[in-house]
């Protein structure tokens, strides 16, 4: 059995957390001074663990290892959001590091190697799962010819800044077998469950709606009811709907949202004019998305038929689910209960770099708690205990993957 | 019978308008310059007719009858909005003159005198209804010290700025009988009716609320629906129920609306932490008013101690209603029958001098079309017919009153 050494690890993440520390947090948005040196550390430590490291034309951090002929690629990103927490992805990838390092330590990396990777920008600051997109080969020369930075910074500009070059990365399916994937949980089911492992079962699809009510402004003392073509009137009616009406036709882990609504012209004497919500939901079940989505266009097409209000729906976002691999979901459950802790098997609502490679490799992601279910905040956290097991029991899913491989 | 002269009526409101002209409209806010200007030309105007004019204290414009022991008083307002249109309150000035000037013209004026006025700052720009208070003795020295417009400037500045001083023109419960003011509707009803004359039954009470409600922020994907604190959802649950059911226990005139609403933070994939809307109701019952306020209260009490989000309503105005004189309103339906058109009942919805006037003394007021049911905006426009037709009504209410006082 690997014995990952969970004092090494926590040094590490304490170590990487200098880069861009800002109080207890980090702010190390990808190409950032603090991100670019960060990568240099990181490689440098791949070196020092005898791996094949190196830094590719994206920027992500690799390192191989090159003495076996299969292996199983461990990795997160190493960016954050602008002052965000010190775990976030860092801990997948050091996770990654300690158990190659283990396991070269003990010998024991000829029959299944660990490639660790911190992939680029996965938080989006010029374009989401940039390094993931391009280790598996999504990217095309427009799709990175594009991107800005909210601050206007091309990609390419910053490509160049950095003087990353050289080929990229890629995935290797004669030697990749499976992509495992870290990160702490970003919400508060595991802590609620008093469980330290989350299994992932997927990675959440989002569907987006803008939707918008067209009327016209009227005195709000003068202009009697039946003469008004009130615009924010179907839209309450529409969001009340949606938090009263879904529940009985979604999934137990569906999630829905209604965060943004505009009133114009927006006073308390005149009748709206234009008003406008964005919706969205969340499921691992594309079914359940479609069901969502055919009862709220059916609702609108209602409104707006029922009128006076014209209404609209527009989608602005639809990310697909990612379905994690059964088989590694179970090893991660076998792999806890050999260092004799539960789990909890739960979607992931926020994307990862896993929503990516979930769609070439067989793919799995464990959640450690987060500590009042905080994340992209320097609030964040997680026990060093849960952090310590967390890497214990993917080490254990490595060795059941090498024995499988055997 | 009192023939007024229409032409001339018009040509006046056409020469009013020069002053701060803007297009189709007038932009003529209270101590503009070009108000400033036209209340010197109002003087010289109510002088010309032969009445005893002058500017007083606040800026009131008065021409009394100077003859006569009693008086009706009639007016409005000549400042406007900004950018507003060129009949609102002028309109209700200039009748005044009008009727006076021809009661003069064919010595009718020893029985019944017509004190005309224009009224300061009806529309609120240093203080809402200033004039109309100043003569209704409601302002002491503390009202006045106060104020500011949006630019800055305190009233008492202005005040010194337009050199008006002396005494305040005020209310005479021994000479003045009723108060009688026209205007324009500033709504639909009399259009979608095909009526040219309104009868105004009240002005409207405003009763109106602030809802917060506090939950807190969570991200959406990562967050289940059954541990958030959504602030927004239970503000769409109000907001759908004010719409829902308030038509089933108010009046056939009364109006809501929820015209602003705020959702913190504001993002489609964020938990609101906050929420907060502005409901308004407007009756012309202090019964209707109590009852609606009543339910709502109770609607946020039950949401509130439903959860998780906490809510509160904060009472932002509370205007009591003014209801008009019964036999004051019979007589312009007598005036409009004998001019050979129908009326309307109905409840102001705007605010207006009246409201004021109408706790002091027995008060009418009578509406014009609204062209569109347009009004604060240059676009407001009457048909001249329609501008005519009210002033002869007018005069005929002014016999009707000179022959009930004989």
């Amino acid at each position: 059995m690997t014995r990952i050494n969970g004092r090494r690890l926590i040094a590490d993440l304490r170590r990487l957390a200098e880069f861009g520390k800002a109080g207890t947090g980090v702010n190390r948005v990808s190409f950032s001074g603090a991100d670019i040196e960060s990568r240099v550390w990181l490689r440098e430590r791949f070196q020092a663990a005898g791996l094949d490291a190196a830094i590719d034309a994206v920027g992500n951090v690799r390192g191989v290892s090159a003495q076996a002929a299969r292996a199983v690629v461990i990795g997160s990103h190493t960016d954050t959001v602008p002052m965000g927490g010190w775990l976030d992805g860092a801990m997948g990838v050091l996770y990654g590091l300690e158990i190659a390092r283990s396991r070269i330590e003990s010998g024991r990396q000829g029959q299944l190697g660990v490639d660790v990777v911190s992939f680029q920008d996965e938080e989006g600051t010029f374009l989401p799962c940039l390094g993931s997109r391009s280790f598996c080969g999504e990217l095309t020369q427009a799709d990175i010819a594009k991107p800005k930075s909210q601050a206007g910074e091309p990609l390419v500009e910053a490509l160049r800044r950095a003087a990353y070059g050289g080929p990229a990365w890629r995935l290797d399916k004669g030697r990749h077998i499976a992509y495992l994937e870290a990160h702490i949980e970003q919400g508060p089911r595991l802590e609620a469950a008093k469980r330290r492992i989350g299994v992932v079962t997927g990675i959440v699809g989002i569907r987006r709606f803008r939707i918008i009510a067209k009327g016209q402004a009227d005195h709000a003392g003068t202009t009697p009811m039946s003469m008004r073509k009130d615009a924010a009137r179907p839209l309450f009616t529409f969001a009340y709907r949606v938090h009263a009406d879904l529940p009985a036709m979604v999934g137990p882990d569906t999630v829905w949202n209604i965060g943004v609504i505009t009133v114009r012209p927006g006073a308390a004497n005149v009748v709206a004019s234009e008003a406008e919500l964005v919706v969205e939901f969340r499921d691992t079940s594309s079914e359940v998305l479609e069901r969502i989505e055919a009862r709220l266009l059916a609702w609108i097409s209602e409104l707006d038929s029922q009128g006076p209000a014209r209404l609209e729906a527009h989608p602005i976002a639809r990310i697909a689910p990612t379905l994690m691999a059964p088989d590694l979901e179970a090893l991660i459950e076998a792999g806890a209960a050999e260092n004799g802790t539960a789990t909890l098997r739960m979607p992931s609502g926020a994307g990862h770099d896993a929503m990516v490679l979930g769609h070439h490799l067989p793919s799995a992601m464990l959640f450690i708690p987060s500590i009042g279910g905080r994340s992209h905040d320097v609030a964040e956290d997680s026990a060093e205990d849960d952090i310590v097991l967390g890497c214990e029991v993917l080490a254990a899913v490595v060795e059941r993957l090498e024995a499988r491989a055997a």
